[in-house]
């Protein structure tokens, strides 16, 4: 890329877009774009390897935002390297299903690796794909072809450093020696509130340094060529790399750069005047002279990069056919071609066992009889493996001098877990899954809110489902977490109750294309539940008839309603029940999530068009109401727990076959009267 | 203290009754009690200035466990030192309604500070006790009357160390120079999955020079003086200290310790056996002879030091007899004499003014009217003071060297800003709360849920409620936040839909003595409701009828239930119902917690015994059915956000007149089919 065109007027550019689209949408963050604008510049013009044309092709390198407010310098950028993002796009900043969203969406605009906007989840995804890149890279590359092989820029400000998860993730990185993970630090003192040292005086170099990655600067922030050689730098080290860039927080703008003024508003019209004077940009709104495109243009060299690749990657074909053809699959997220039978043949062996295990226990069974078809598995665990069962026969742990381990040990690090989990998931070639405590999902919340806004296939483990778990007390005994986790858009949340559901669940999670799944699994033992005949088809509906009233004693007059320890509960008060002629129906539903996709007649089919229903389950009650509606009732639990063992538990917040039956005849009593 | 007894003798008598307790309940944690053994002699013996006989003394240090799943060590501690806790208390490990749980819980056992367990949170609720302790000192100590003044001491491991919480807390303390906080560092190198170098590498002393901590060691965790000598160091430093032990996980235990093995069972009959043999304990189960039980005791030195405050306390009452009393009003946690009538003053003022204004506009306007009388409040931000509005008149910013402000930058650490503010809560004196956007209580979660089983008056603030922000996108739209929220037990959720609404939200929150609140507010304008008689009780009550049915028209077929920006938006379709002849009720519901706690017949006074009611509210439906029951609709979103307007986001969800008013309809028409 030679060109007459500066690299300060090239930073201009992204200057100018900036704050014309800031003016223009009356919302938005300059701050960000006009203070980084020269690292941009060094990145994207002496190292940033990718391709317009293919913002998919996998080779290239990812860049991403961290500071996601920030987007109006990913957009400039894309828009300016050639990429489909028009100049009226960059018109439509902030409007209605444009492609120049508020923060950066991935899946919405071309060259956009992931979504930002939560801080500190942007560099805990960068990890991720670091990681993907590295263990995809130990997999697939031979001597001669390091076909996936690319480098992971993060740019991050003060806000994701003072995020919690920015120490739970940077210190994983250090650990894994991710070395190919460079991340530009926007080190310009400003967050909203103002100067950054009445409340934010880490010495960060230091802090990283303690974490084992390579700490270059302070370099000067607005000295591209500095900044340039920085990376440069960087690309050599065994670790990865924090760049201290100092900047000024809307650089160029006279009366506000600096302050914590420029961050978050549009400048103004007057302010936007005298900014473009004093940064000798002589053009107007969104206008960009064709020098400065073609200064720009990352088309022909990104076509060049990406052809290189392409022999490359041919000649690696015919050297290994079978290798490029998996990798192939990986990539296109498609499963092994026995994915159908590997399941058929677990769940039959699951029927035949009967076996009576805790569901954590019933969730490594299918783990053993999945994962070794399904080497794109990576399971893991937030130090708790033994209590999750997350790992499985044979797989080894993932380490930095073991890049072809499926088990990764996060450590005590739940959100910084799942916001890398998503990393690898963006990256492709991966599904990665990771456990802990139902009530720890707390801490990871805000990464699976962002897991099904991007509709990924991350898969999140949860063992301890309740009361269940006993003496670790009320700390540890979620309540609420179900119902939390049901209430996350697009996320399925699966609850079974024996080993037949166990892989269903299983099944559903991984076969699921467009979002993430929550599996809850008990601490205790859970009895296997014969069914007259075993149809997955109808468990993978999310709820089903596990158990009609008795044939030839009249229809059903109540439906039970459980899912998970709570099924043979109600299948036991069924028995009474039926001993004493109240005829019950008892429906499973270990995902009322999947369960509200199905058609209003199956709905029906299961649930009645018109019986009293008696929902049971040993957490929330909350959202059981939409199915019980004004006839049934519910049995949850809606305080905290106990520290006590599980029996004495159950026993006391009514989980007992006695409470049951008792409480679906007054229910019953209650609907004659 | 003088005693024939050794320090490793007492040490053992903690590992001793650690041990018997966990092996009786078949549960629990020793490695830690026998492992930290030692560090809690030389902390307990030669500094923790505290009196068995009188937890809730102001002046006694404040002693927790961050680790506390070692709750053993601390119940061993209560019980050897002669706090009520009986060795039939410590039989009872773990078993239902004991003084004994699993971890520690603040209320239930004299003596915990706070409750533990979920990682990382203890030593932020460490630095919330630190700082209380700071600012309250700072405002009622006089010279030569250092009536507060205690140190604070924390126990972790590397599990709390991991936790990015941990990040958060350790910087602020930094930033705060909370010189009396002493964090004691159980560095044992194993966490649940085995030994932490492959999870966790962090030069943790580096790690904490760059947040300006004083660090400590290596020490050798082992050896009682050196230990008791790097305290007293500890408590010369400017800074808040880390004080680095070097230690072995189940100490003592010849085949367990060193090892994960050690963590979280009990050891088994047999060996313990040999582990009393290897540390030279000769005493059976649970049996303390006396002259070790003498050796712990410090009940008398404890008067001693109770004594010597008091009679300094009667001096300072002497000669500060208002600021004695206000600070006994302060510890006392009742408000101001003036209270209802500064309440009363401010409804009365809305009421005049009938403002449209944001929700977090009015929650500032409530805080200019209250804050200045109720000098307890510490409000703060995550920073996002100014999009929060969490400031007043006059407020002073709190920094290290002002710990006479009431306003805390927090910096963008939302977990650590409600963990911090829980405990500055357990402090007592203060009244705390804290703000950031609703999308971000995720990162907060775990500490909501601390601050509701602890039953702490903490107060969590969130503005920018709904798809009403507009343009920032998904990312930063709230959908299942509210019902989330709603959903934790002992939370109380307040979303008002006007400047008097606001008010009476405040004043409930700041009232109540059993619990959290929270507070949520809209970014965008809301107009004033007019009431034909502002009745601020019957909106203290939860949900009230804010317009009946006209009169004369006959009575109401349908309620309409709204909350916060809805209210008004159900007010706009009544108009228009009840010109077509469709008599409407109208029922503001701004805290469906505090509505559920009242009695039957005020619940269907308010929302009718058999009438449809159509719900609505810009946020996930779920919990609306409750309410609604078979008969009605609810209007609501279950889906992700879009970055755009609000105006056209209100519009494309549904959340127009003719969209309410047309659903209305077809709700009562279905139930007349």
């Amino acid at each position: 890329m030679t060109s007459s065109v500066s690299t300060k007027t090239m930073a201009n550019a992204l200057r100018a877009l900036a704050m014309d689209a800031v003016q223009k949408a009356k919302s938005g963050h300059p701050g960000m774009p006009m203070g980084m604008a020269d690292i941009a510049v060094a990145l994207w013009k002496d190292h940033l390897r990718h391709n317009p044309k293919n913002p998919k092709w996998i080779g290239r390198d990812r860049f991403l935002l961290s500071n996601g407010h920030g987007s109006m310098l990913q957009y400039g950028l894309l828009h300016l390297a050639g990429y489909d993002l028009s100049i009226e796009d960059i018109k439509n900043f902030r409007q209605l299903h444009s492609k120049t969203p508020g923060h950066p969406e991935v899946g919405v605009t071309a060259g956009v690796e992931t979504s930002t906007g939560p801080l500190g989840q942007g560099i805990a995804n960068a990890v991720g794909l670091a990681l993907a890149e590295k263990m995809l890279a130990a997999e697939f590359n031979r001597e001669g072809f390091d076909i996936i092989d690319n480098y992971t820029y993060a740019f991050l400000g003060d806000g994701c450093l003072m995020e919690g998860i920015s120490h739970e993730v940077c210190s994983l990185a250090g650990v894994w020696k991710l070395n190919k993970l460079i991340a530009l630090y926007d080190d310009n003192g400003i967050s909203i509130d103002g100067d950054v040292k009445n409340w934010f005086h880490d010495d960060t170099r230091k802090r990283f340094e303690s974490y084992g990655w390579n700490v270059i600067g302070p370099v000067d922030g607005h000295d591209v060529a500095a900044v340039s050689q920085a990376i440069e730098e960087a690309k050599k080290s065994d670790k990865p790399t924090l760049i201290d860039c100092k900047t000024i927080i809307g650089f160029g703008s006279p009366n506000r750069q600096g302050t914590s003024k420029a961050h978050g508003e549009a400048l103004g019209e007057d302010e936007i005047t005298i900014t473009r004077k004093a940064i000798g940009w002589d053009y107007g709104p969104f206008e960009i002279p064709s020098e400065v495109y073609e200064a720009w243009d990352a088309r022909a060299k990104g076509e060049v990069e990406e052809s290189a690749w392409t022999n490359l990657y041919a000649k690696y074909k015919e050297a290994y056919p079978e290798l490029a053809s998996e990798l192939e699959r990986r990539l296109s997220g498609q499963l092994p071609a026995d994915w159908d039978d590997v399941c058929f043949n677990a769940l039959l062996k699951a029927v035949e066992e009967e076996k009576t295990v805790a569901s954590r226990k019933a969730s490594q069974m299918a783990l053993n009889a999945l994962a070794s078809h399904l080497p794109e598995l990576v399971g893991g665990s937030a130090d708790l493996t033994g209590s999750n069962l997350t790992n499985w026969n044979g797989v080894e742990a993932l380490r930095a001098n073991n890049m072809l381990g499926r088990h990764i040990n996060y450590g005590v690090r739940e959100f910084g877990m799942g916001a890398i989990m998503n990393g690898i998931a963006l990256y492709g070639g991966f599904i990665p899954f990771g456990a802990t405590f139902l009530t720890f999902s707390d801490y990871e919340k805000n990464a699976m809110r962002m897991a099904a806004l991007m509709k990924l296939r991350t898969i999140f483990v949860y063992t301890h489902d309740s009361i269940g778990l006993g003496e670790d007390g009320p700390t540890h005994q979620p309540i609420e977490q179900l119902a939390s986790l049901r209430l996350i858009p697009n996320m399925d949340v699966w609850r079974p109750c024996d080993t037949v559901e166990t892989i269903v669940a299983w099944e559903a999670a991984i076969e699921r294309e467009d979002g993430p799944s929550s599996l809850i699994f008990s601490r205790q033992s859970l009895p296997f539940m014969e069914r007259e005949e075993t149809n997955a088809d109808e468990i993978a509906k999310g709820g089903y008839i596990l158990e009609e009233a008795p044939a030839g004693k009249g229809a059903a007059e109540v439906v039970l309603l459980a899912t998970g320890s709570e099924v043979s509960l109600a299948a036991e008060a069924r028995k009474i029940l039926t001993a004493e002629n109240v005829q019950c129906r008892l429906v499973s539903m270990p995902s009322t999530t999947v369960f509200d996709r199905q058609s209003d007649s199956y709905k029906e089919e299961v649930l009645g068009k018109d019986l009293p229903i008696v929902a049971m389950e040993a957490a929330s009650t909350g959202l059981w109401w939409k199915y019980v509606k004004g006839k049934g009732t519910v049995i949850g639990i809606d305080s905290f727990g106990e520290s006590a063992p599980a029996k004495e538990l159950f026993k006391m917040y009514g989980f007992t076959v006695d409470n049951v039956v008792d409480t679906i005849k007054k229910t019953l009593q209650k609907g004659k009267n």
